[in-house]
């Protein structure tokens, strides 16, 4: 069978500090439309990519445990929504619908592995599996039913809250009855909101906001937010820790100097990767697609239009550029 | 009835930095031998005053929501074994032996609510309820294994292990099966050891000691060594924040710059206090006086004679002079 044109995105070299486009090169590649003979794995034809924070830890050359690095001359890889164009695994066929991990290019060859789910409800936008019903959406979910432990009435405080995570934490809050503010762009019915790089003084902003201080703080961000906000947490406060976006491209990152305040109020602050907790996804559509569906929970998506425009929507990321989740659509079936 | 003199140790001014004997005066105060009429409270003699690093935080003006400070031109208050000279409360009677708050002083008139527990086994040391039978027992106790969930076989950091508490979490994580490594100056049958003051790359030296990571580090120091230990945590450790002996007297706090690794490595960082798990006292009494009387559990105590030596024994906890756990003697009975 003839090879066909395999646009990609691929990373140029290792980068330091903030990624800017150029860090990427958009390549034409070659692919066979074929799964190999005897092999397992599944070809993809890829639709929506997904840009994640966690993406620029994989430019750096470190290895943060397992983590792992991108590999300079190859495509980045991330999630995303594919239909399967030809499978030698029993679980997929033709046609299906998928999400989980490709990588950036308009075909891939997966090992069955990386699939995450069949794509099962097509009555709501596909690219919402790489938001609302994709990881960012179980990140949210886990992140602060499970990790946050709410109870009613809480106060709850989300930055990063215009991007894919935090605009669903705040919502799922507001479903539980808890007092929300956010850091954030745009307003989703939330009790208050305010833009960190415009506030000189964030914990006087805290305390304008929180009189009574923060019972649940969804941790997108790191550095000084999370100092300010260890300075008001309550007793017995919550910390799920679901990224540290502005650290990502320091050097050296900031110091975070309150966390004394972790012993003084019996603070728990607590890590998560959503990796672990993908058991909880069909509980999680049940819950959320009613929502979805009775539009009691909307999601805002940035979507950019073809591959080659990727790296710019990766990079804006890193900049607060986007409004909403940011996708890449490279076709739309 | 006539007053007596009531030697007493009192906060000069405020501290800030490091505190220094000459930051509290020994003075001579007078006290009436004598519950007043109609008062529930109890006339306590003071005999071993317990020298806890928390102290240094009520020393600061800064209210630390809810923890307070000490008054200057007042005597200090802290843990303590005193015995009842008179009593307007019905649960307590002349001659009991108690431990709870008290004061810097030789008779201490207090509310019945501030003594924790009536002193029921006197086979062991009397002083012991101002440590491994008192509050840092339980704490060790309680931090360890409600906090830290330790699993056999697993690796422990203590630091500060030299200390009221961290001596004895070494040793209850000895006796769960773990690999033990502790900063301490004394060695009480642990896996290793090292003085972190000694050490220029801690880093390096915990990946020599700890070259698969670490599960639980029992935190009481903060600053650098949290830093350090954050770079070699393992996937799922635990953090269980005790104290942050280091920052105390530092008027800017060293900045923690590793905590994206809770995110990678899915760290659990709770910090907790004593009071709210006193509820477990009794439990902690079964299970660890059995250890004391076989001599399975050892306890060093640094042990000064007279009030008057209380404020350099006290500042002694902040550079590290003490080995074991540091007690005033007041009076023996």
């Amino acid at each position: 069978m003839a090879e066909v044109r395999n646009k990609q995105v691929v990373l140029r070299d290792y980068v330091v500090g903030f990624p800017k486009e150029s860090d990427m090169n958009t390549v034409e590649g070659r692919i066979t439309l074929k799964v190999p003979e005897g092999s397992n794995d599944v070809l993809l034809k890829n639709l929506y990519l997904s840009c994640d924070p966690y993406m620029r830890i994989l430019m750096s050359k470190i290895d943060h445990e397992g983590i792992g690095s991108y590999t300079p001359g190859s495509p980045l890889t991330g999630l995303g929504v594919s239909k399967v164009k030809e499978s030698g695994h029993p679980d997929y066929k033709k046609g299906d619908l998928v999400w989980g991990m490709t990588k950036w290019e308009e075909f891939s060859l997966v090992p069955a592995t990386q699939i995450h789910f069949k794509i099962e409800h097509t009555d709501v936008p596909l690219s919402y599996y790489t938001g609302i019903l994709g990881m960012p959406g179980m990140t949210a979910y886990a992140g602060f039913f499970e990790v946050g432990s709410p109870k009613k009435g809480e106060n709850v405080f989300i930055s990063a809250a215009s991007g894919a995570v935090g605009q669903l934490v705040g919502q799922f809050a507001k479903l539980t009855g808890s007092y929300v503010v956010d850091l954030l762009k745009n307003k989703l019915g939330f009790d208050g909101a305010f833009n960190y790089k415009e506030e000189s003084d964030l914990d006087a902003t805290l305390k304008r906001y929180f009189p009574e201080g923060i019972d649940i703080y969804f941790e997108n961000v790191g550095g000084k937010t999370l100092d300010a906000v260890l300075l008001n947490m309550r007793f017995h406060g919550r910390i799920p820790v679901c990224g540290m976006i502005s650290q990502y491209n320091l050097t050296q990152p900031e110091g975070v100097t309150n966390l004394a305040n972790l012993i003084f109020k019996q603070i728990r602050m607590e890590g998560f990767t959503v990796v672990k907790l993908y058991h909880l996804y069909s509980k999680f559509l049940e819950f959320v697609l009613p929502h979805i569906r009775e539009g009691k929970v909307v999601y805002v998506e940035d979507i950019v239009e073809g591959l080659e425009n990727g790296p710019a929507a990766l990079v804006g990321l890193y900049t607060g550029r986007n409004v909403g989740k940011q996708v890449v659509v490279v076709a739309r079936d």
